[in-house]
């Protein structure tokens, strides 16, 4: 009933599943694969040696035995292929190579003002992320590149619009630069998005709408919905730190407007208020050493802080009923002061049954939310149907 | 290279594939349709054979002659399977029969307080429902029922929850008793949600992320993200009407707690304030007859209540970066009051970028957005492929 062109295609998209159904890292031998798929075994058998051959499946120890001959088992293998993810922060770049488990086989951290413009920021991640990779280009593949900004990006193009701190970003071909120089595709969004799908990936898989809140220079969120980042129609989603609060009114802020929740509770003004109180505190990384060392004033402001971003985050969590808050950035790092003022507001705020089964928690991955995120990013982008066709076709 | 049962399954996938293509209503030849499946002819011919037994799909007038004999189009034919769509409000049953098109053949409205109980209200709605249907029975098949209930639904079982103007209903087994009467699989959910698909369905279908606000007695939202209701972890997402808000601050709200944005935007707190200031105003109603007669206090007030309605909803935007927000229920429909001092917080003080290409509009399909989103769930479970896949092989 099927002709040639026809049965090319349907065995397509069934063969593309077997390694989507190997994904999940379980081994499973050509026989439960045709079971799974429906496919011949004939057909299952050379998906398998295809996919052996572009190293993306390995076999693994031999299937209890059921009496005959034990059949030999297949599972994702990725160690033999590498991303390198890249945060690119405020006054920092980290960059990581890793396999496709996630797994990190190298990185490397510097100090540089991302002020400092493209070139110089590009060209250091280019430098580093060759020397990294060089000591196992015998052993692996570099398949993507993963990046997150400080500041907006057009999702479409992965270039930075108008970025507050970015000066010579504006528009910049960040993928186009990485591309040519890596030879694989690289991907880039903003930092929080980033921060939000590192999280996620490392330590909530199993939830589905999850919302993660920076806390740094500015207060953003990345906002997960059904397992993946949720963006809005311009790109806009989890832009919370411009919402107009109460606490915040009269006050100015550095997008030319007044009132915003960034204007009251990011770290410029805390330290303003803790200057303005006489101490010798006048950017984040102070406020985090004040608190560090159990300053009464800086943790009081930080405290305070959490309640105003909770009063915002309490609408949020009416209107998508999220499973986890996670607060992250070096401000939410620093004890547990942001987080006491966040919950105390939500627990009391929030309608009972949707605050009694939501958990509010700093973040676990801390510095390396960005990096994992980045890599997450890169990973997704090789592991998907897509990309692994391509693989395979141009394998053959 | 396919076997026997991998063919079946494949073809099966493929064959399911047809229908979906061809709901969009473009009428396609069996060529056509083999082009873009990769199914044989042989194959197409008989899909094509059995979607016209189960009337799903109709012969179209012929394509235009190429020079050989001109070829068969076939499309989707929805006149041929009904649903029944049911509001039920707090204060009347609207039911709607629809053809899979989602075009009313007939419809019945009464007004009968939901307090009165299941036994009474669904007992109207299966009275009405099989008088209104047997007229058509000879032509059409009933397929399924979608109901809109006044308060909270469990997702998973489609029974009511703790609803507060529902005594009786708490566990009813609502979709149980519609199923029995009507023969046919029933789905239920609350009635904003129904009115935010109503809308979407009917006039922003083109739109991935729209929130729908209904203003009446309570206030509450429906999430449309990526073009599908966004429930959350609990089936809460959308139950904005006891946010705290600095505007309601002490007032009792009916929920129990204090200062929530019903006890303050919703229509007794309306008419509350009208009645402290002389007005013969008790409910919404009274509400919307002051507004339709131009009493100058209630438009007033009506538009204070956008106001605080719109602080809420500013939050909201920057949160998921919607493209439309439609306000809906009496108070929204009764002139532009409520819509124009909603529009002049968010428009004010959202930010620019997410303000821009956001509309904040009415709800175009008012009274019947419930009774059509109700049609619309029913009439989406009936054309999935599950729905379809299972028609196919129970007429064959």
């Amino acid at each position: 009933m099927i002709d040639a062109r026809g049965q090319e295609a349907l065995t397509g998209a069934a063969q593309a599943e077997i390694f989507q159904i190997l994904r999940d890292g379980k081994p499973r031998t050509r026989s439960e694969l045709a079971t799974l798929t429906g496919l011949a075994r004939s057909t299952v058998a050379s998906r398998v040696d295809a996919l052996l051959r572009v190293r993306l499946i390995a076999p693994v120890a031999d299937a209890a035995s059921t009496g005959g001959r034990p059949s030999r088992q297949f599972a994702f293998d990725g160690t033999q292929h590498a991303v390198l993810g890249v945060d690119i922060g405020a006054t920092h770049v980290h960059l990581a190579l890793k396999d496709l488990h996630g797994a990190t086989i190298a990185d490397v951290y510097e100090e540089i003002a991302v002020a400092k413009g493209p070139d110089i920021i590009l060209g250091w991640v280019i430098e580093n992320g060759r020397r990294l990779f060089k000591p196992h280009r015998a052993r692996m593949t570099l398949r993507a590149v993963g990046v997150g900004l400080p500041g907006p990006v057009e999702h479409k193009t992965g270039r930075p619009v108008d970025p507050p701190i970015m000066p010579g970003w504006a528009r910049f071909d960040v993928p186009g630069v990485l591309s040519d120089a890596f030879g694989v595709p690289t991907y880039v969004d903003n930092d929080v998005n980033v921060m939000a799908l590192g999280e996620h990936h490392d330590y909530w898989t199993d939830v589905a709408d999850l919302i993660f809140v920076k806390v740094a220079t500015g207060v953003g969120a990345g906002v997960i919905i059904g397992g993946s980042i949720h963006r809005g129609v311009q790109g806009l989603a989890g832009d919370i730190g411009h919402i107009w609060v109460p606490e915040a009114d009269g006050l100015e802020c550095r997008c030319g407007s007044r009132g915003c929740l960034e204007a009251v509770a990011a770290g410029p003004a805390i330290a303003a208020r803790l200057r303005a109180g006489g101490a010798d505190i006048h950017d984040t990384a102070d406020i985090v050493a004040a608190v560090r060392r159990g300053d009464i004033d800086a943790v009081r402001e930080v405290r305070e802080a959490g309640r105003i971003i909770g009063r915002v985050l309490t609408t949020c969590v009416s209107l998508i009923n999220p499973a986890v808050i996670v607060l992250g950035g070096p401000i939410a790092s620093v004890g547990d002061h942001l987080l006491a003022g966040t919950r105390e507001v939500i627990y009391t705020r929030a309608t009972p049954m949707a605050a009694g089964n939501l958990q509010i928690v700093s973040s676990r991955g801390n510095q390396d939310a960005a990096v994992s995120g980045a890599s997450a990013m890169a990973i997704q982008q090789v592991l998907s149907v897509d990309s692994v066709e391509a693989l395979v076709r141009d394998d053959a």
